[in-house]
């Protein structure tokens, strides 16, 4: 047994016995796990090691869906708006659908949710205007206004599961469409509720069921034509979790009637890109709390068998929702998360759950995610490995993760010693990182920070999806520049800040002072990035004059506030941004295209930008009153400022792209924020390197994060230490 | 007398008498004008010709209004948004302003139009809250909320007349500061009528008094920091004409009271290309009825005097609006514009008054506008004058102008012989033209172009101001390449649709059938160019389902709706462009993030791009249904697309430059929407040239507009004719 063997999760695989158990012994593994699809040998089973097996329980069900298509798993649809070019319109329902996904839903219960509407006007049209048509699959709509646009929503079943319907079309798999039941009818539950307990009657050697996930996929809409086959696509929206029972039962649980519209939402649908409404907020706590209620009997199940019980947090994680304070409900023994980027793993690491996995990139498989090779000709796993591992490690040192592992297929590691000897080293590397955060926390920096965006802590870290889904949002780039920062960092949302803002006033149930600042009393640096209008900037809730109030009067006292693109940025008020008078920057909807410009000289004198950190220009942004203090330019175009404000400050930023050198920036930028300054105790004198460091254990961990070999000195209590790096590497130092 | 002499007047010179006859005599002038500020001797007023002489009838009066400082022409101003730190706060009323443009109006009558607002809120503040010190200038706030911001918006008296402290600060005047009287008020009146008087008696031998122009400058703000000194300037905006007596007067007229606020506009004050209020419509309305009122009583004594009265469109011009429908009530006999451009020489042809006159530039002084040299070591004022005069002349190809002329020291000319040849070319160029459109209007193809804005008619052919101050706006440019196409072109407003949507419509009262389009019955093509919320788009009037379902049923029918940029946007509907449906693309506010996007392949299989045409990229577009044939794109982002609809189109483009290829390209887009193809009777096979054919006269003239040789070929119906041009040059050919 080596001695730093745990924490390590190997894919076994059957007919590769020897491979298997000579990986786990190589790796440290402790566990053993099958993939979707793939069944362990007897010898793997039986080599000492703790086994995951992984179960989708609303798919791979076939049989029982077929007799049961009327329980399979739905959501609203919405034609494309038509125009009338009379008083008559015929709407096909399906044309723009892509038909092996979706099916009509016109059952009698489900016809009560249709709805058609005028989108010249955008108002609902009465009832006795259209009919449905069965046999053509239209919708004919009778005296409505010449001209006018005209939108049908509907229910469809889903009939084909989205997970195995896109590695059908992408991977040109070859099997049966698999559909997905829906647990919200007592008849599926019974059902589930069998088939686990069989399942794990029949499965005696595992000691970890795997869940992928519950039951309602991230919504994913597919569209007829070849040319635009992806309508739409959400990792947080809750679409796919509806059905008339389930809206009959919401009616009855909070007193309104959800109506299609309430989804459709004039046919854009709510991306969580958008801040939410409160019927939206009533139906996620509804599923929420069905998919926990229902989750939980099946968890329990799984404990009464002696076995554990893991979520896996991707695809149907739809209504889990680690972030909204119940999740422990669940009773789940631990969370996986599948990781790219520093910013997932801060999301598995900072779930209440007693065991934190990540599985990490690349898969063995022979082609990956962009559709290069991996495992094949032209490939090169190991510097692939490489890269994620860089990308996820800086993370790893910040906050603590009990496990990492792999997936796919073992034999196709065989041709690759160097990914098995890096695999091995990384595996090393995790345990004697993971063995410092048990003694103790990693050194952090005073100044803390919050991230303010309409979801607050529901969605910490992540926004909807992977980064390759979110690059456009700078907050994922703030996020993914955090997730390695030796920086307290806290989400929080609106509601969060208006809870706060009642200091002062004399209602009695504030709770605190009329000095006190209630969640951010705690928080040195707010930041807010996103564009105008959307959750992450914050859009109407910057209407709430307690909120800019508030974080007005905390800045005064010595807060900073943090904008990006488009902070507090909502029409309607002398400025556009909320809080200009504390960023000193706003940006000129066009009402002020006439009006002078400040001249400035952009300086930086108290070097705060460090070389190579770039802002994207934007247009139409001014100084206020001339007062900010102008670090970079394009031209006259201000693009980071700095603007004291009482005893704070407003920082801006025109745009934020994580990267070393921007990423380093950010750290200056609220280290100076906080009376911290440019630089200090570990703190690496090289921004391609970063460092943790453990004052429990006494350990120095320095990272490269460049792929060219770095040299860095770090300025510890013990005096400066340093080292020299290869590439990607990491270094261990005792003090 | 040489036969084309006429239609053009000459700047004459005392003590240049020779010069003054010589030059008058070879560009064929009829006219001798005198400048402001300069006299012209005996021999020259009496060599028979015409004179012009010009007033500025509310300023020069530096005696008479230093002993009436309170019938100064005032503004109201507000101070920068000031955020509270307590309960109390003292705002500086003149801080930010220029101290010699500007004086505190706080007699009792103003004092009462004053106020304080609330910005965090956006609410005016309890007058019991706040106290004026007179002492220190300051406004003091009692009893207000902490950290919330507040601003005070006051009259001030303009002490400095804007265009002669422009010229003392830019160009290094040093005279006494001119102050500007007003009009308003009775004293005033009585005044000017009474020097109007004498100078009309004092001045014989005027024939023409030259208006510069009647009352109230365009707004222009002064700050008083060296960083910031211009902090407002709208050529269209009405703040200058306001007094406590004007706004009184206003109450008793309109029965509701105006309001700083409404002027102010939450500190951002109301440019024209914002969309405007009913409120500040009110306003205009009052002012111009009170300038047309008064101007047209001095105006009056000129005609009594046996003088004629033309007034100069720029400057003091506000109040005048030339295309209201009013204007021939003041009883002008002229109007004179000075021209950079073709849309402004159009501007001044479209006026319905006897004489239209151009000012061409370069004026004769030693530094042009730029403050490059003209008539100076290093200057070329007759390349200079081949391109201005080659900006202007496609539009004098289109409209009838009566006269043109220069400005300046004549006696600058001296040293430029090339220069006053050139002038000569031009004027008799120029009387050629005007004697064609005498005989009968020039060719214009059969589809007919109306721009839609939100002001309409009323700002015909104009933004607000110069080329080089509404650059930034699309429908500049747009203008600027219709000022020269042989195309009929109408700007109508939102109202205009509101009245015309009424066909179809039960109200008896609507004067036109169920199946007419009103004002549109007669257009073929509609453009509506500019950014979303601002006049040139329309704003909230596209929230008006009237004017998108006028529009959508005469598209439909064969007219054809041409955006550009973020036309017919607003917030609040299915798609951001109302007339998406028509355009067949859409810009995405965030919302459809994450909405697949239509693939598409570019082409223009009709040729309808000519060569060199170019459009900028805009971020955020999306086609709609997939149908729209995208002829121009950056990558994946779509730029110049064509949707047929019906029986007619939507054509949009995402941003318009004119240049020569771009004006090419709008002219073939417009044949082609009028079904007239991509060539044609009179149109060149160059792009760099350009012509016009009057029928009556049989004459075609073929332009340059480049600085290179060209050789065109025009289909005429006497067959095809080439020509070869000089740069910049003309040809003159008979069919």
């Amino acid at each position: 047994m080596s001695k730093t063997k745990g924490g390590f999760t190997l894919p076994g695989e059957s007919g590769y016995e020897k491979l298997t158990l000579q990986m786990a012994e190589k790796w440290g593994a402790d566990v053993i796990r099958d993939s979707d699809g793939t069944v362990l040998s007897d010898e793997i089973v039986h080599a000492g090691y703790g086994i995951y097996s992984t179960i989708c329980i609303i798919r791979d069900h076939n049989e029982w869906a077929k007799k049961n298509m009327d329980k399979l798993q739905q959501t609203f649809l919405c034609t494309p708006a038509a125009v009338a070019e009379g008083e008559e319109l015929t709407v096909s329902l399906m044309e723009s659908f892509f038909a092996e996904q979706f099916s009509v839903n016109d059952t009698e219960a489900a016809l009560k949710y249709w709805e058609v509407y005028d989108r010249t006007v955008n108002e609902k049209v009465d009832r006795e205007k259209w009919s449905y048509d069965k046999a053509s699959g239209t919708v004919v709509l009778k005296g409505i206004t010449p001209f006018h646009k005209y939108t049908v929503s509907f229910l469809a079943y889903r009939i084909w599961e989205e997970i195995s319907m896109y590695n059908h079309t992408t991977n040109n798999w070859d099997k049966e469409h698999l559909m997905q039941i829906d647990p919200r009818y007592p008849e599926t539950q019974e059902y589930m509720l069998g088939w686990m307990k069989n399942w794990c009657e029949t499965h005696p050697d595992t000691t970890v069921v795997r869940f992928t996930s519950m039951f309602y996929n991230f919504v994913w809409i597919w569209g007829s034509s070849a040319r635009n086959r992806q309508l739409f696509s959400d990792w947080g929206s809750y679409d796919y979790t509806v059905s008339a029972l389930a809206l009959d039962e919401f009616e009855k649980r909070y007193g309104y009637r959800m109506e299609a519209e309430d989804f459709i939402n004039k046919g854009q649908l709510h991306v969580t890109h958008m801040p939410g409404t409160q019927r939206k907020a009533d139906w996620m706590e509804f599923i929420n709390d069905f998919v926990i209620s229902f989750g939980k009997r099946l968890i329990d199940m799984v404990h009464e068998h002696g076995k554990k019980a893991y979520v896996f947090y991707d695809d149907s994680w739809v209504g889990v929702e680690p972030y909204n304070g119940r999740f422990q409900e669940f009773g789940f023994d631990g969370l996986i998360k599948c990781v790219f980027s520093g910013y997932e793993a801060r999301l598995c690491a900072g779930v209440d759950v007693p065991t934190h996995e990540l599985r990490l990139h690349p898969y063995l498989f022979p082609v990956g995610l962009g559709g290069l090779p991996t495992f094949a000709e032209g490939g090169d796993p190991t510097l692939d490995a490489k890269k994620y591992w860089n990308s996820v490690r800086r993370a790893l040192l910040r906050a603590k993760i009990d496990r990492i592992g792999l997936g796919g297929y073992l034999h196709l590691v065989e041709g690759y010693p160097d990914f098995c000897d890096y695999i091995e080293k990384v595996s090393d590397e995790f345990r004697l990182i993971r063995s410092f955060h048990d003694a103790g926390k990693p050194y952090a920096i005073k100044t803390k920070v919050a991230v303010l965006h309409s979801w607050g802590a529901l969605r910490s870290w992540t926004l909807s999806g992977h980064f390759h889904e979110t690059y456009m949002h700078d907050l994922i780039h703030v996020n993914e520049a955090l997730s390695g920062l030796p920086v307290d960092v806290r989400f929080i949302s609106f509601e969060d800040l208006r809870r706060s803002a009642c200091a002062g006033q004399e209602d009695a149930g504030c709770g605190q002072g009329a000095d006190g600042f209630g969640i951010l009393d705690d928080v040195d640096v707010v930041i807010n990035a996103g564009y105008a209008g959307s959750a992450w900037s914050g859009g109407d809730s910057w209407k709430d004059d307690a909120v800019v109030t508030l974080l007005t009067r905390w800045v005064h006292a010595g807060g900073t506030f943090l904008g990006v693109n488009e902070p507090s940025a909502v029409e309607g008020y002398d400025n556009y941004f909320r809080m200009a008078h504390v960023l000193g920057i706003d940006e000129d909807k066009g009402a002020r295209v006439c009006h002078g410009r400040w001249s400035f000289e952009a300086k930086d004198e108290e070097g705060l930008l460090p070389p190579g950190a770039a802002v994207a220009a934007k247009e139409h942004l001014y100084l206020t009153d001339g007062r900010a203090q102008v670090l970079m330019a394009d031209g006259n175009k201000p693009l980071v400022t700095v603007n004291r404000f009482g005893k704070g400050m407003g920082i801006y930023l025109a745009s934020f792209q994580v990267n070393l050198e921007n990423t380093r920036m950010l750290y200056q930028l609220i280290r100076y924020a906080g009376g911290e300054g440019c630089s200090g105790l570990y703190m690496t004198d090289n921004l391609y390197t970063e460092c943790a460091y453990y004052p429990e254990s006494r350990k120095l961990v320095v990272i490269n994060n460049s792929d060219q070999e770095q040299t860095a000195s770090v300025p510890t209590e013990a005096g400066t230490r340093t080292v020299t790096l290869a590439p990607y590497d990491t270094t261990f130092v005792e003090l």
